[in-house]
């Protein structure tokens, strides 16, 4: 389990000028991991996990007591069959690994973002939320439930993934796939990774950016040295979006119980949409057993509501204790 | 805890011959289980058990971030103290066990279900839901918080149960109960199960086909053979109810790894209601260590909303992996 | 862990003297508490605990299977992290132990409220639910999410806690704070409490009694005697508040597995507003193991709605089984 206390804040400064800010507010989060696994008698081993907060079912809403026709929460792990809902099941053997639920598509799989540099991470998430950063790919164009099956032999890894549309046969609808490679080279005891993959989104007819046949090309590339200083960076060509290319560049460094990170991201726009881009900030203190006191920060353009031109930029701050147990 | 994960798929073929089929989609669900169990001074035993996605307490929605007035969510085991919400609770000794919470009323505890009978399961219980199948009998027709007293001595077991009412004084509503008989009688070997019972559903004032009085009686048989083999058949008569009588066949058989099982249910309409049956397979191959290849079907007839006339059948098929930890 | 099973029953008396009964219902309850702890690598303890009904995100609204713009259900430990959501989170020194989230203020700290004094509780909480009974001062005016820094020293104990306003910089909104102190007076054997207090509510800006400006200053003494007797006062002065005044007296006897508690409080009204009082008592009997027979009942005063003349007296009566694991 993982449980997180601190405070936060959001803040905006418009292209104007204008500094707008609100109070921090007390930070909690906490999260309960239960794990599973097993093997079968010819030696697959088998597992699955789930948070406590991706348990719950698909309720319907009452109103005055009374189920109210239509309405229903959100789907969850133990709630909806269709969707992942949080929960990931995976079958492990001689062929690799096959994986299903809520898990990485397999261009996200064999990509390092600037966000997985060296970072050791905050209590509010500030440095892999900002405007500029990319982090799921296209997973998650329709319910996110995912199957993969990836296979690593020696430092070569490779994956492919689909995502289900939910079986529609509406027009326009189909399921996502993806295919992505892995290769860690070494360079004279510096291991220099190397992600490439391709994406088509699942279609699931409900409008927005990846309607139709959108599509993502990527390629990274990290290392980490022997002086405690990590790099990496990311290039994303996109089709179908309203976002033509992204890249990106992550950096860390380690020394001691002390950890800092930076990352910076941006959006090639097209047609008449805006570049957006933004960064990333982190710092830890690992006080040991498991507590570690977490600065982020993070920075990035919002546009109007048309995506055409840059109103101001946003900036969060989180600082507090992380503790894993 | 147990986790799935496979494919799913819902059909239907209409009475002019017209077939509407759905693409298959990707299944995933997963339980985690807390069981809770202690021990009195003077030798009672008690215990408890409730999933992870019954968890939960009723809450209010919120429109804006504001609580909108009488909307709320679904009652949970740990939400809502007068609905069972998953949670089973129980205390046990010389007298028997009294079990309270979401548990069956003594006519389900005393019958064995057509679907019972060396049926190894599906993750999408496919061959226990088609239109011809009886499970719970009068079973929820409140709120399903039922408190049942048990009690087995030799071959002879007996149970009375209550349905709550929820305390409701209106007219025409009322607490339902039941009582059961089991008796297991050997034949040179053989062991047939008798079951036997008389339920008064709870009448919950809400309308629907369990308004009024709503009756059953129940009888069920079954064998397990020691060639894997095993068979059952039940009968229900129904009052009150849309109706008539409900009368099933199972059948079962295991070897090695391997096991299959069949059951066709029919319930026969009163009045201009039509008669509704259906079938439903399940096949399923144990890989050892807890994790099993399921396969499940079932087909059934759909009436119009009135319930006069069929329409089409319905057929419905999964296909994956259970694993249980 | 814990679970709850028996029936439960609320009625009222008007005081024209007609006397409104509702049938008994059945009662279940169950609890899974998740504890995790830890220790940094110079001594600092830290740890968290959750509930199973505590997890759970805040969910958006289906409406037909998609979102409904604006409607979510409540929030919880694991969903929103600006909420308690029901999650504590500790880390314990020298320095004394800070804790944040679903805790006490540092008035409800300090104070020993009656219901407090030799309570050996009941299953839905009766005898602290009338309408004469104060049990959590002025914590949860805004959402609840409280950082409290408590340090005992030998007899003496202190706390300071804020109550946060989640950043709202709107006019009339602030953060709450409050102090306690603790004393514990030896007097030959037997310990006499004290708990002395001062809050000011957090200012929501939402309405309600406790809007702009509300504080409570409150007084506890309580003790425990050899022969199985404990007895407690409190009182409380408020501010700013449709109240003026609280007082209250409870007292409890243990003798061997049982156990009986009473308590009586009164809520002093200003302006026109009525005074409203009530009474509570629980009954307990130990069978060992942890299973204990609970008896609970609580009556209090009603008011209409303006709260200015009483209109009835409400009762609740609980019995049943509490079984902890």
């Amino acid at each position: 389990g993982r449980a997180e206390m601190g405070i936060f804040k959001a803040d905006s400064v418009a292209n104007t000028g204008v500094v707008t800010t609100n109070g921090a507010q007390f930070f909690t989060d906490i999260d309960v991991t239960f794990t599973m696994s097993g093997e079968t008698d010819n030696g697959l081993t088998f597992g699955a996990s789930v948070d406590l907060d991706e348990g719950g079912g698909t309720d319907n809403i009452q109103a005055g007591g009374v189920t109210a026709p239509g309405l229903s929460t959100q789907n969850r792990a133990t709630g909806d069959n269709s969707d992942d809902g949080g929960a990931t099941i995976f079958v492990s053997g001689a062929f690799g690994t096959v994986t299903m639920g809520d898990t990485d598509g397999a261009l996200d799989w064999a990509m390092t973002e600037a966000g997985n540099v060296g970072n050791p991470g905050s209590i509010a998430d500030d440095e892999t939320s900002h405007a500029g950063y990319l982090g799921a790919y296209l997973d998650g164009s329709s319910d996110g439930q995912i199957l993969r099956w990836d296979y690593t032999s020696g430092a070569f890894g490779v994956a492919v993934s689909l995502e289900d549309d939910n079986g529609s046969k509406a027009a326009n609808t189909g399921v996502g796939y993806a295919i992505g490679f892995k290769y860690a080279l070494d360079l004279s005891g510096t291991t220099v990774n190397f992600g490439l993959g391709y994406q088509k989104a699942s279609d699931n007819g409900v409008g927005g950016a990846t309607v139709n046949d959108a599509k993502a090309t990527g390629v990274s590339v990290s290392a980490t040295f022997a002086n405690g200083l990590s790099a990496g960076v990311t290039y994303t060509d996109m089709k179908n979006m309203v976002n033509d290319k992204h890249y990106s560049i992550g950096l860390g460094y380690t020394t001691g119980a002390f950890s800092v990170h930076a990352n910076y991201g941006k959006f090639t726009g097209q047609g008449t949409q805006v570049d957006v881009d933004g960064f990333g900030l982190a710092a830890a203190y690992d006080l040991g057993g498991g507590a570690v006191v977490h600065f982020g920060y993070g920075s990035g353009d919002t546009t109007n509501a048309a995506g055409t031109a840059l109103v101001d930029t946003s900036k969060t701050m989180s600082l507090g204790l992380g503790l894993s147990f």
